[in-house]
């Protein structure tokens, strides 16, 4: 099949096929197939969406049969069965267990959409109207998540200036042995700081889309108690690196942190399909009826397949344990690679099933993806300056194929180092 | 089934569950079934998403054939061919024969989504950064849409001023005699006026939610003409109104219009998923890839059906006749309740099968709402003061269902209008 | 003397000596002589700051004494006996006697430094961060002034977006026969409208830089009557017109208006020296000590000065009544100008000593400058297309010399009317 | 003389008055006299307005024989004698002697028309609208030049969101051995830090008002270096350290460092005058004739006394080598204070003949002042917690005052730092 008409009729803000130039058909698991039957393994998870894989039997059973018995699809925010078997289930497998409460807000069925909920609540809840974030953050591509997102390219595409956000060092910007809450703390606590107290702090304990930068427990635990101490909501975008990611659930679970809201999406609906919610502690639900509100807050098919993912992956910590396993293997294998090839200046970043092969070279990333795509494998790359590969397989990809697919970025960092070394010779 | 779990974990900012309290189960055409097996007759279709009715047949067969058989369902902006089909659907039973020359863009997969990636690309066609837009627009609930946006209460959930927007009264506003118009385009030729030359000028031709208030033909043709003048771009905002609900698929396409951009969403899956495009000229494409992005973009299920629904709907004017027969309908039976109800001080106002009966009475529609629940009536109200109640069934209700809901708006009427009369006694 | 080092060193940014091309040696009454002798009649003062001449004798002497014998002249805001005296002064003069009761603000001393604190404090005391304007209104160069300033030229100077204010049509914007405050009221009343309640409305009862548009005692008085309503604190921008301009001390003091802040400046010190008050409602005085500062609050020459003036001339009505028997001979002079010369498509409109003739020729105020400086007369366009002729005379000019400026004027307008038929025939 | 008119009218802004209660009647070099003939000391110098004392009877002789014989007193931007002496002075006493090329722009006459004036310009210039600023900075009180000033209390006085600036840490701010500047760079090359490309950067060379913090030539030379490589405008704030406060006419004109602009103040009028002007380098002079204006720049007394300033005391090194000379007993004597008196927890930071005495203390100023003023001491306290005692003494003081005036000093000091003892004890 074609995809003459994508090439004619579609923006030129469409980017991925650029890259990944094969028109898919069918997938499932790690795998996705071409239109022309070709296979390709998939260390990419459609940015995070597809956790447990493409189209989970499990999963795609309860969903054939909710649209087959005509289950209602699109409820708005009115009472469905199926929304009540979603919020049951999440509190029985995920929020009990964890000793977590939290309220559950359903914004419209995307990223950005939780974000900027979350953020219009936090300045409700304080009335502050400042947002601080982080260097090289990513929470999207409204005006109101561009306005705490790094990536300057991004920012420009607002076309206008951006306010009400302040930025601030993540862990780790100013190289090793500099705490950079100490300057957060600093600003917050001098009132000629000239920097606004805000009414929340929106952070990923993993930058994935700004570089695989990941934040230590110390630091995330700090972040934690500056922001109690001054009245500051913590909210955790998890879209990302949540719904088991790190290995866990929540990717700061096992840690001393008590964030006063929790955005995912992603792969919470676990079968690809546009879902996302805001954890809210129940003391800062002070909206009032429909004050946020949007049209597809209530996707049931993402409520029925939410919650058979539950059911089958975190019922007990099988998922957990297997995702630390696999990840260690993944680590190993990069820093096998950053070892084995100088060239690349390389060094390997991450936690649970996310890992960069972070390179000072600008575009490595971009390299790497061209050719291993040629080798039939989809990765991408991240950092601001597209310099860092990100892996980030389906939690569920069974060890060959995780190895197969390790063994391909074996030979494209042979190449891709080879290639390097023309460049500094000519 | 009880609601106890949704009514102890879900944020207050819950809404439409209040007014109708069932538990909905499975849902079809214009019926929706609670959990008791109750069936109530739906004159609200999902707030515009289900303009072909809950769970079409037509659409439901290929949706489960496609996931049956492992279609790919989440591919973010790569190929897939279910989007390549789709798009030369589109352009087939949509724009050409309208003679639309546009490209599509996939932002995430909601209105509000929409509007901001189609504002940015305003801003930054133009260089400049203001937005005009109308008294009692809705546009989204993210920061960018909700400067657009007039409600008041909407406008403060972002707790934070809303910037680089100036609102300009709508068609009607100021009265009859009194064209609108006349002051925008008087503060658009006087540089003095203070008001910042805008970028763009997002529209609904029907306000939906701001109380059914229906643009007129010559407005909109003299809104387009001063837009062309001083290198304005008109952004039709269709995503209520589009797909049909006035009858032709666009709500503009019989007027001499010529937008610089379309915004679509709600009905334009035609199942209930999540599912959001702008069009844009061409010319207007400056994005760069990638530039504006989104997790949800490449929703495969939602391409399926949204295809599927053109070829059902759309191949001839069958649907455009009918909805024209059927909303007459509803206009003459809305009027009859006008007139035999003075009380209710109410007038109609609509166009194709969007229609409200506005009364000066606030709240008037809440209790329109909750008085046809009670006799198996779904139906919403608008307007800031929610005393539009807002008729917007599915286009394809069959006629006999449409008259049993419009004898239970008779009853409603009735009884509405002896508690206003007792109240005025009290 | 020559200007070579001005014309070499001064920022191109200057402007009224590119039409104005004499070196000003020294001044008196409505006299200004430049450093070759030649005497040049002054319509101009100083843009409204020498309502009382140049150097006026009456203050020259207490000016005078007061520097020899060494009091103190920069004291910020601590006591200093000349602040007392002026405030003795101002109170026992000019508000006693008009039962008007405002407690001082000295902010920086000029003009935009007032607005900007008005409007600050108009935003504290309500809590909303909104500010209404109008169009063509003026009311400084710094950031927050800006914002309610109309002129485009101006406004573009900030090279940012400015925010937080809206226009709103002035007296007489939409022609005869409309009330532009139906627009502004209905906004108001409507929680739909988009239009953010404001903090407080800032107003010119006459604008002069914007062409010397009066408003009408009965829009002023609606407006108050709005304002009160909706809890809008009203601040009258009265830095042109208020000391005397149009006939009484303040703009507006024989109206029923009440207005919370009233800014003051340009004549305030009568002599020229920089010097801005802001008269403030008692209940509104919540500002914290030095909440507002500035290095130049207490400028004690100009206390001396403006103590004198109150004294000397708002002691009785004398002034008031000359000023309005003056301004008549302007009006039907101007009136003359116009009736005898169609080609200057010319009306006359102003109040007390400020007048405009206002054409629809663009850039005709240029034109009549130029011209008038060549017969020894100094006089000033207005409006944003330099259409408007302005008249802005000390007030205490002799008769004699202000018909000899008019029958300067009436050659002046033959010329140019000659000009454009010439332009016309071309 | 009493002060209950002020008392009673005065806005409650008003501030120093409550700390110095005083009602000063004449004045003369360092010397304050109140209406009783009482005589104070003056180390405070009007915030930095009288370097070269009060009254100057080299200014005030001149200033007389201006008003006496007519000179024109305001004149706008039009050309003036006096303008034109000023300038040629300016350039042949200050810039060319120094190598400084630069045009120089009069706004509106207080620094913070100032300020703004250069900041819209650094906008303008580069199409960037962000501006960085430090910690603790203070640049003014009007919208645009409170949104880069670090005091909070300040800042909220705006009661708005203040947008489009950027704090960045002073020299110093984060303690001894770190380099504030390589965050500040490190976020400039990282394009994905969040922080918008600034326009310009404002800076003092040593914060008066943050609390007399000292930026040191090393960190200002790399701040010039920083702004070069990125197209950043620089913008000197000399506004209190500027017209010899640091020994030198400008506080950086032995450095190696090219500001883009320069902003003057205060003491520019040498006789506590009104008057503010902008150096701008020749080739970012891209106003268009009147965009940026204001009624007082045409201030010609204060060209007069200005003009006089430059020949009396800046033809020659006198005054640089007095001020050191004194600047370094000052230093001393502060010094032998914060040695004696370590429960005062200070320390002793300044450059020429700006003298801070910092302390751990919340509100020690506040103690010093009230305590100094009981002996006929006039000084002032800075920094956000009130716990920076400020010297700020004329340049031009006797030694024997000075002497007089740091023996009180002592005495305070030994008052102060006993009521902390017994504080302690309590």
């Amino acid at each position: 099949m074609s995809n003459k008409t994508i090439d004619k009729y579609e923006s030129e803000v469409r980017g991925y096929c650029r890259t990944f130039t094969k028109t898919w058909d069918t997938s499932e698991g790690a795998w996705l197939t071409d239109t022309e039957g070709e296979k390709y393994l998939d260390f990419f998870a459609g940015a995070g969406v597809l956790n447990y894989g493409h189209n989970h039997p499990a999963l795609r059973k309860p969903l054939l049969e909710y649209v087959e018995r005509g289950g209602i699809t699109h409820s708005l925010d009115m009472y469905s069965a199926p929304k009540e078997r979603f919020l049951e289930t999440f509190n029985q497998v995920i929020l009990e267990p964890r000793k977590m409460n939290y309220k559950v807000q359903f914004p419209g069925p995307t990223g950005t959409n939780a974000t900027e909920a979350a953020m219009k609540l936090a300045r409700k809840v304080t009335g502050r109207t400042n947002m601080a974030f982080f260097t090289n953050a990513f929470h999207g591509m409204t005006v109101g998540s561009l306005a705490v997102t790094g990536n300057e390219g991004k920012r420009h595409s607002a076309a206008q200036p951006l306010s009400n956000a302040t930025p601030m060092p993540f862990d780790g910007y100013m190289g090793e042995g500099v705490d950079t809450l100490d300057y957060f703390e600093h600003v917050l606590e001098d009132r000629g700081s000239g920097v606004e107290m805000p009414a929340g702090v929106i952070v990923e304990t993993v930058q994935a889309e700004g570089g695989v930068n990941v934040a230590s427990r110390e630091w995330m635990e700090r972040l934690g108690r500056i922001c109690k101490k001054h009245g500051i909501l913590l909210i955790i975008d998890d879209i990302q690196v949540g719904c088991g990611r790190t290995g866990t659930f929540f990717s700061f679970e096992e840690w001393d942190l008590d964030p006063d809201m929790v955005c995912l999406s992603k792969s919470l609906s676990a079968y690809g399909l546009p879902f996302a919610v805001i954890l809210l502690k129940p003391e800062h639900d002070i909206w009032g009826p429909g004050e946020h509100n949007g049209t597809f807050r209530g996707h049931n098919l993402a409520f029925i397949t939410a919650t058979a993912a539950l059911k089958e992956f975190w019922q007990d910590d099988a998922l957990t344990r297997e995702v630390r396993r696999k990840g260690e293997i993944v680590r190993e294998r990069f820093q096998a690679i950053a070892d084995r090839h100088p060239a690349l200046k390389a060094r390997v970043r991450g936690r649970g099933f996310i890992w960069g092969l972070a390179s000072e070279h600008k575009g490595l990333a971009d390299m790497f993806s061209e050719e291993a795509f040629k080798h039939g494998l989809v990765i991408e790359g991240a950092g601001i300056d597209d310099n860092v590969v990100k892996f980030l397989a389906p939690l569920v990809i069974e060890e060959a194929d995780l190895v197969k697919g390790l063994d391909i970025l074996d030979k494209v960092a042979e190449t891709v180092s080879k290639k390097l070394a023309e460049q500094n010779a000519a």
